[in-house]
């Protein structure tokens, strides 16, 4: 599986035309060597891996690269005073003229520091190598995500019934945490929202001290970390017997959802599964209050390519940002929401897998608006 | 509170000739504004602030800017089309000729883009100015700090209670969020870690799926977040009666940890504190098993500056890195530890704030090598 991914990569950096390419974002690292660290830099070259890693991870690199996850061809380059020293040195000891780094990740400063002080090099900032090689997904890869998604879906039936009258939302956040986590995610992939009657209507809302009530509509957004890989889910719920508005609002945000969930297939732009939404949305007159994108894609992180949003336009200024076409393998978010000022707001969130002839919805959770 | 910050922010801007500096680094925005999002942007000026945030969050920022936290002096400038844009629109009205940006936090890729599309500005990198701000805490800071510590050192005692032989590491650490966060916190601060027998030789080991037993040591280390500060507390407890060679380790680490406590004094370099737990420890002949910094700083982030580490010297191609010198308000950890290859680890956490006078431990929780 690392092997395929490093054969890809290989590819990359002979396109670029680079002796080495410098990987320092930490999700990018795992997915190169399925190192979960803080800290860790892997430098690629035609036909070896490095890997420079401090003293704290050495004990768990070590055993790692025992087992049959191991990196291949990949030597453990122990971190000698400071990682980017370490690096220096292993780029002076490669004598590689031309270094590629990740010019979305890599800090200006830290740039202009490696390019003095790797004179007989050229530092080549090269955009989102590993992030593209990210965006479809492999068999293992599918295979964490299906099963992530079916343990999310069966926490979120335990939290559906954890929002009750009287309750806090903090509180109910903190029990979705412990039940992601008891389930044996490995962490949460966000911090959950319980976003509760007014408070809804803030896309982004935390889990506050308010207490639910009686009629409120409440949103539940939570997610998990299975295997490095993360889930997400959102489901709205009714407090008591919801009234003809929050039921109007709530019919238009799962028919738009619906609706971009049929039109997701290879070959479509994210652009077009975006406006299924949104189209869907603006029919029922709740285009403007849905201010956000369709989608994400989820994977080693949960926010990555592709962002499945409206298409923009090139400005004079500014290239057209990229409306990705959707392929087989990618797994991303759908989740449109309607969000009202004052009044509170709707949003109903799957994860879906595209497959050669359309999608598969991933998680698996009743969608109609239940009396809680 | 924020006005002070503002007006030290400031002092910085001038003093590197600045016409505006741009804020990215979300830490930096809540520390100015108050405003805790995955996404925004603060552009200060010699006069203004201007907060450049997206639709997500605008419902909250406005409710924040209506209250009595709300950031002084300050135009929110909502974002059109992407925040990059919004950022050069707002450069241009501003007509800023020099602009600094945060040189160890934006990425090369988006400094280039920022470069040719603000041609009339010269973008200057410059580090770490709110990060330096950030050093020394403010009456507020410290209250949360203080409060937060006080808050975990609670938690911490129904948390040694559920480390018992039979249970799974990831059921303890499952248990140990959902009393963070019950407890108040609105999130942990980092993944708890629950490292019992060999695993605990792993400094930065995460909770696995071995089961805990009687004659382990178990190194429990969590933290949570209060009023956006973070703190963060670490206790190794033996699962029965510890044997000689369990006490004689643990007694070295607390001696270590006592003796860093003890050297804590605005004046001392951090290289001195590190150096007294590390004299300790090599007197016990442990010296070579304790593989990270003494500490590290407490606040927004919960690693930050003041780095409590070896003193290093310059090389031919790097500069010394900073051996802060530590002053009055600075808050952070004292976590000496020792990590025996097949064995398991110890270590001890505690969080400190720098008083004019010396020191004062914000955390306050039993550190006997109790018996669970």
């Amino acid at each position: 599986m690392l092997a395929s991914r490093h054969a890809r990569l290989r590819e990359k950096i002979r396109a670029e035309q680079l002796d080495a390419f410098v990987v320092t974002h930490l999700p990018n690292l795992f997915y190169l060597t399925n190192v979960t660290a803080t800290a860790g830099i892997a430098v690629a070259t035609a036909d070896r891996l490095y890997l420079i890693i401090d003293f704290r991870y050495a004990g768990a690199v070590n055993a790692l690269q025992q087992s049959s996850n191991a990196a291949p061809d990949t030597e453990v380059v122990p971190v000698e005073r400071s990682y980017d020293e370490t690096l220096v040195s292993l780029l002076a000891r490669l004598k590689s003229s031309r270094v590629g780094v990740e010019g979305t990740q890599l800090s200006v400063s830290r740039f202009n520091r490696l390019r003095e002080t790797v004179p007989d090099a050229v530092i080549v900032p090269v955009d989102e190598i590993v992030e593209r090689l990210r965006l479809v997904k492999d068999e293992h890869e599918i295979d964490m995500l299906r099963r992530g998604a079916l343990l999310l879906s069966a926490v979120a039936m335990d939290v559906l019934q954890d929002a009750k009258p009287g309750v806090m939302e903090q509180e109910v956040a903190a029990k979705i945490d412990w039940r992601i986590k008891s389930a044996g995610f490995e962490r949460c992939s966000f911090d959950t929202i319980v976003a509760s009657g007014p408070n809804a209507a803030q896309p982004h809302a935390h889990a506050g001290d308010r207490v639910l009530r009686e009629g409120d509509l409440v949103v539940l957004d939570f997610g998990g970390v299975y295997g490095g890989y993360c889930v997400d889910l959102t489901r709205t719920i009714a407090l008591g017997r919801p009234d003809g508005e929050m039921q109007r609002v709530y019919d238009a945000v799962l028919e738009a959802q619906k609706a971009a969930i049929a039109s997701v297939r290879p070959g479509v732009r994210a652009g077009e599964v975006d406006a299924a939404a949104r189209n869907t949305l603006g029919r029922h007159r709740l285009a403007e209050v849905f201010g956000h994108s369709t989608g994400h894609g989820l994977g080693v992180e949960i926010h990555e390519a592709p962002r499945v949003g409206p298409r923009r336009e090139a400005t004079s200024d500014q290239p057209a940002p990229p409306d990705d076409p959707i392929e087989t393998g990618m797994v991303f978010t759908i989740e449109p929401g309607a969000y009202i000022p004052g009044w509170g707001g709707v949003r109903i969130e799957d994860d879906v897998l595209v497959t050669a002839d359309g999608v598969e919805v991933l998680t698996n959770v009743p969608r109609d608006l239940r009396a809680s």
